[in-house]
């Protein structure tokens, strides 16, 4: 499954559908690392898209249809309520016109809707369903920039339902994003992201809306905000477009996983309420494993 | 209530008990910045003694004693459960020896218990309150740093109890960290640290115990842990020693807050069990107000 390297592989022309932090940033570094020879770009919010291309993140602005019709590639990059409709309806434009050898693909943080809804579809060996583990809680075109995926990890989700021509193009181009490939199937990455990315959104904005409730006081935040309080309530800044069918469409394990973490903080405050400080000792030594895990 | 400027200042000694961040972050920039002649350091643990010589955070690791006895001004900066009882002890040397011109200070993480408990003593005026707002989620000598005070807040807790002396010595000593005064009664201090800092810690150790407890195969969070988990979850990495001691002695404070994050996140659980996507946004909505009082 190992990607050839960039320098074999001739320039291509690739669609990027949604210009915000993510389309914004890959249209980006597939441009000025040669593996895109032409970047279009396809843009509703008519701010945003003057916005990508005074910024220089794609060469042109165009409508769908001539996006698909002049891509080889075409990356979804809108939020995955919308996209799950628009990966189908690019499909149906393949079949439509015959078009064997162009491929989409999309970028979603959640995979297992995308997927039922494309398993299907005549054209699905031509979709390649991928999340780029990468980002940060600022969104649009302005937070788009250079290296966003370098050394991070980007998920294939069921890759044994694309054609191995069309997922050995997408391996190329996350190769030249610098991720490291895993793959799996789309239920055990909704499993899984519902670990280490939806639950700590959650948990950022309850954090947040905490600290809003009690200190009326705004002044007082920014005071006494130490390093600790920005880092843990950082991504309570990202955007509900974003989040909304995130946490709509991983419904059940999101779901799973707060309960287990209610449980997690009732411990705490247990242990609190009693003066138990063993167990309080226990259960902070037991998180401190995390340690070992994250860097 | 200004500092005067270092440049006035003549270079004293100055006492550190306990050299683990707090403690030897302080040492080293008081020593480097001339605020002190001489640092004494007291440290109960012979590796972190050691590492603390071997690291140049102090000049001589002494005794209790001896350390007061020198010092113009003694530091305490041990976990807070321990801090309490140091502080009435120094104080009670400073009675016994007619020492009126030595000062004693703490830094802890909670103030109420500490100041209730000195409150009364006849050598109260010669004691100043503080909570230095810096550190970071590691301990130990060797997590000691310079610089790690500039440009954050200090809050004095009850600063009307210390004499103007005492309280304008340490103003000076905090002026050469370059940290901003703010000035509270001890009380409100431990209600607005348990929502600016104890909660993100025990959020933080939740929400490491939960991905703990469900991601049994712990490659999978290495993989697919994104910046954002990591910043969630980095406080999870603080010590059960400094911790247990602050969130005991917080515990009604910690409770209340406790209460109100659980009941937001009971709220996200509703909305989304609910597909309730209106709620669900104007939830994040909410929380994203944030961005306008963090950075």
């Amino acid at each position: 499954m190992e990607a050839e390297h960039n320098s074999n592989i001739t320039p291509t022309t690739v669609g990027v559908i949604g210009l915000g932090l993510i389309g914004g940033s890959m249209a980006l570094d597939l441009k000025t690392r040669g593996f895109a020879s032409k970047v279009l770009g396809v843009e509703k919010d008519p701010v945003s898209a003057e916005a990508a291309l005074r910024l220089g993140l794609v060469d042109e602005v165009v409508t769908l249809e001539k996006c698909v019709l002049a891509s080889e590639i075409t990356v979804v990059a809108v939020p995955v309520g919308t996209a799950v409709k628009m990966v189908c309806q690019i499909l149906d434009t393949f079949k439509e016109n015959g078009w064997k050898d162009k491929i989409v693909m999309d970028v979603c943080s959640t995979k297992e809707q995308i997927n039922l809804s494309t398993h299907y579809h005549p054209c699905r060996t031509q979709y390649v369903s991928t999340h780029p583990m990468a980002g940060t809680e600022y969104s649009g075109p302005w937070a788009a920039m250079p290296n966003l995926f370098d050394g991070r990890a980007c998920i294939f989700a069921n890759p044994e339902e694309s054609s191995p021509r069309a997922l050995g193009r997408v391996e190329q181009l996350y190769d030249t994003l610098n991720m490291r490939p895993t793959y799996m199937n789309a239920s055990a990455h909704d499993v899984h992201t519902a670990y280490v990315s939806h639950i700590s959104h959650v948990t950022s904005f309850a954090l947040a809306l905490t600290v809003l409730d009690k200190e009326k006081d705004e002044k007082h935040i920014f005071d006494l905000a130490s390093g600790g309080f920005s880092s843990t309530v950082r991504l309570a800044k990202s955007s509900a477009a974003m989040w909304v069918p995130i946490l709509s469409q991983n419904r059940d394990n999101v779901l799973q996983v707060i309960d287990t973490y209610i449980d997690k903080m009732q411990q705490f405050r247990q242990a609190i309420s009693e003066y138990d400080t063993d167990r309080i000792e226990s259960l902070i030594k037991e998180a401190n494993r995390i340690k070992k895990i994250i860097r």
